[in-house]
């Protein structure tokens, strides 16, 4: 029997990838998409792919009754929502930052502050890759934002495999598509103003600084540039480790960390013309590519990772962490498989 | 029980894909991929897309034994390798030109003819839409070509529905990405020179106007333009019908002949952004789009066509043809949904 | 000593090219540029190409006295304004489509009407390779449309050398890039939902048909698409002409008529990559490219044009116009060569 | 009087920026342009925004007599023929790497040794921003690579200054286009390969590591990213100071350093699209933008900067380093001002 699903806000761009998904998925079955400006009309209006699904938006303020709750509203309404989202829901997946810190005090530096700081210590953290035993039976899950997603899976391995410690010095140097900033957005994001560009738009202080040294205990030096893509964010994280390190080493860190993982995989070297992680290469699937490059000359380790932002970096992991919360199937309608040739999806 | 397939010529763009789609078909395994440059090497060093794919490319000259091979080998390859074909196969798709037209005579004219005319009877035009009928049995499928498919589906019910009998003047406007030319290529497909480009291609003399006066029985004025995408081909024809038409005349004749059709949708004006076909909507996915407007001034009919040149223009028609003439459901192996957001895949 | 000129409305795309070319020019200076939303702000704010000019916006209420207004404001302001702008210039260049047609019947026809009917004789065209003749002394030019000025440049030799006559079919098939629109826009002119498409936008009924009629005598069923380049504007006109015309006749056509043209030349088959017109070769230049090819199968003559509808389709083309006006060398501050390598201007 | 000038290799993209520059720059005639490949072609032929040009290629072995010769031959091609180019030629201006770096020592670790350490002494490193005091009479010019003079311009103000002594770690992340790769490339240059890309094509060891030791005795971390633009580089470092800095100190250090330049301008924050440098605000042209913001929480400083790699980053310093050397007026050839709006040049 099929759980049912509700999506608040789908007219967003989060939202419609949810509803494809969730509509794909052998578990659930789709009973809700809200939306406040699109009420009553077809999803198929906003997201053309899904003209053939019979689904009309409603108001977010008439929740129906549903199993699982999938909130992809903006940062902050989620926090206000969460009672309203329980009375509706026995289990509420949110996309958005309200819920992936632990403490109050974190979202007072990072961010604006919490009106529910209560509901952060049932949170888990909805990537599998570093939170997976916490996932079964939770019933609060907070997806991770995509370029703390991209930063931690290409990292992780390092500190399972002793490599790293935590007080490194780390940049990251991340390269994100139009499709982060969201539906809507004004100049910057014209066709006109945002092709062809390497635009630095977060240049410090971006907030999934915060994330990242939730989860790994790692202060990292973050920098965000736009480039010429719809979906995919790449990070590139340049470690200086305090030992040196081989490249055996390196692959049997990363082995020993993802060989059983289904939805990572390490491309580092080899021939042909993809021989490091490349965003377009896993466009349209849940799947992370990790790679790494020795520079021995400065004492360096170079590690690419390379994801879609609207599935490994939202959508697709929120589906992921639910199948680990309610026991389905890890990869249950999540098995695409990315295109090749593809432009820039 | 599966089917045993092969793939001719795997290392190509068509190639890629109908791997990607065999290996996800309920009905096939892949037994075999060939390439004569990439013998031995993994599929996943050309296709990335495909890495986890456990197999490496054969040499074309030793075929195993299958139920089905697909041949993604250029144009005057099949019609010399058709009996090696069926020594190996009880059944051969061929995604080239090969076997498209009917008659010696027509490739003659518009190929430099044809080696195997005895085979051109026993083909059949793989695209159901047209063709459905004859699908059933057959065992040797020609599907058709990108530009061919997208006008073919845009004009089909004007003809069915009587508004055009085959005298009238018809101009095909077609603008296509860059994976239609195919692997290789020199230095106008090199991404310096074909980026941000309206590059008229095929100003006259296209060979596809065959295939459409061979299934339309219509002459057509066609003209090709390569743009900056990667997939899809969209056909805008001009037409100049005898008698006046009324908006109501098209929805009915659009209806009439596809609303029973899995991957065929009309869409023609309407709200939001994406009001008529659209290649990036259908990207990635079998599905063909299909819209018009009139011109009383002119007395003109617009009529226009999406599809994605890799899938409903060559691989996944190939396998739905496959699917009908073998008897499976005719959506086995393609109900992807596109995406939303994407950029240019 | 130099011309004091104006830039009403230079917050725009097309205000911007104007200011970029007018600074550079010989034989003007720019006195004020007019820009509501962006009063007192500097010009580099919005054209962060113009960083270098000293020059802030200014209330488009107070008008200064120049030599030569230059008017970039959205269709129906200029009529509205225009006693205004021959308040405070002596020249009035204005880049809408306020001015170029004859007669009040066809604003009620094709726009909504004109509030200023009695300007409209004394308007002059300012396309100097249709209307040279009339532009010397003239008070009032109206710069054309980028869409109808391609169209124009393609066909003009055709009646010059009496190949047509003005009573044969022709289908107009054009691409555009996403400047075409204006700055502003909604979702549809978001990088997002803009890249990578092949769009109608202007399936029938497009005004500059009523430009092109204007001009040649000629109705033509037009049809425009945005394609994924921010400028250039590529058309393609299909014409039957009703008796057999050679490839010679048409060289000779276009070279009687263009030879000494400054800003356009033709490009129709030969070696290498750029065989006929493309709009990213004159990108960034007032040069427009034209070129043919015959299709004798179909009685059919292909004509492509390619311009930067930025320039030969506005701002260029108004300073062309009014070098010619004012008895300046044709080419003053037009002279840029364009770009290789180039990507997509 | 103009001076004679040569292109040898002028069929390559550096080789057309020089051709377009030269016939347009005030002090230089160009009587010859060779190249192997096109001998007796047109020059048009291969660049076609220079259609106009009346000039054939020559073959290589046959170097006419000149004042200037600039050579735009791939690395390892100007070692071997100087003596050859010295005989046709007062001056040499070479664009490679070959004469960039100081020692024979330096070729055999970054590149395969040299046959002509003499002349490394003659040669001066051509970027006037860093050596305007030693060009004026050299005879023998070394072009910087593109993202050495990203890289250089971005962080010389902090040696200026004192903010910077060398010791520093750096990171430096670099962005560029696929017109770096020069003409001809493999798969990997096609563009259904390249499209939508964030590819690590240089990982680590990248040779420009040289030029910026050499320059500023500081050793780099450095990785080069392919992303989807034709032209253009962006570099940003992430630097980490070893004393606090403040805002005003880095105005005050920029201004120090390049408020004189003609061609380099500050860009950090403000309002408006673009606050940062970006590669297409100075498309075309040979300006850079650099720019800064700090990061207190990681004590970090992050320099951003961008150029157009073949202007700046070549051809246009190729010209800027001339017109010092033989006392030209610096800017002469070089006012181009840049686009908006504009793609992705």
């Amino acid at each position: 029997m099929t759980l049912r699903a509700s999506v608040v806000g789908g007219s967003g761009f989060t939202g419609g990838e949810l509803l494809r998904l969730l509509t794909q998925h052998p578990e659930f079955e789709v009973v809700q998409a809200t939306s406040r400006s699109y009420d009553r009309k077809t999803v198929g209006r906003v997201h053309p792919n899904l003209r053939e699904l019979d689904l009309r938006f409603s108001s977010p303020e008439d929740l129906e009754s549903v199993d699982v709750l999938f909130a992809a509203t903006p940062h902050g309404v989620s926090m206000q929502q969460i009672d309203a989202f329980f009375d509706s829901a026995e289990t509420v997946v949110d996309l958005s930052a309200d819920f992936r810190l632990s403490t109050e005090q974190q979202y007072d530096e990072w961010y604006d502050g919490h009106v529910c700081p209560e509901y952060l210590d049932r949170a888990e953290y909805a990537l599998p890759e570093l939170n997976r035993e916490n996932l079964p039976g939770a019933d609060l899950l907070a997806s991770g934002g995509c370029n703390a997603t991209a930063t931690l899976l290409g990292l992780k391995p390092l500190f399972d495999a002793g490599i790293m410690a935590g007080d490194e010095q780390v940049v990251v140097d991340v390269k994100v598509g139009s499709s982060e900033g969201g539906a809507g957005g004004g100049d910057a994001s014209s066709h006109v103003e945002r092709s062809g560009i390497v635009r630095p738009y977060a240049p410090t202080g971006h907030r999934h600084e915060a994330e990242i040294e939730e989860f790994l205990g790692l202060s990292v030096s973050f920098t965000a540039h736009a480039v010429d893509m719809v979906r995919g964010a790449s990070a590139t994280c340049h470690v200086f480790p305090s030992s040196p390190v081989s490249k055996s080493d390196l692959w049997e860190a990363y082995r020993a960390s993802y060989a059983d993982e289904p939805f990572v995989r390490t491309v580092a070297g080899g021939g042909g013309v993809y021989r490091y992680p490349e965003p377009k290469v896993v466009a349209g699937t849940n799947m992370a590519e990790v790679g790494f490059e020795l520079d021995p000359k400065n004492r360096r380790l170079v590690v690419f990772s390379a994801i879609d932002n609207m599935m490994k970096g939202s959508a697709g992991q929120a589906i992921h962490g639910a199948n680990v919360a309610l026991g389905f199937e890890e990869t249950a309608g999540l098995d695409a498989t990315g295109f090749h040739p593809v432009g820039a999806p």
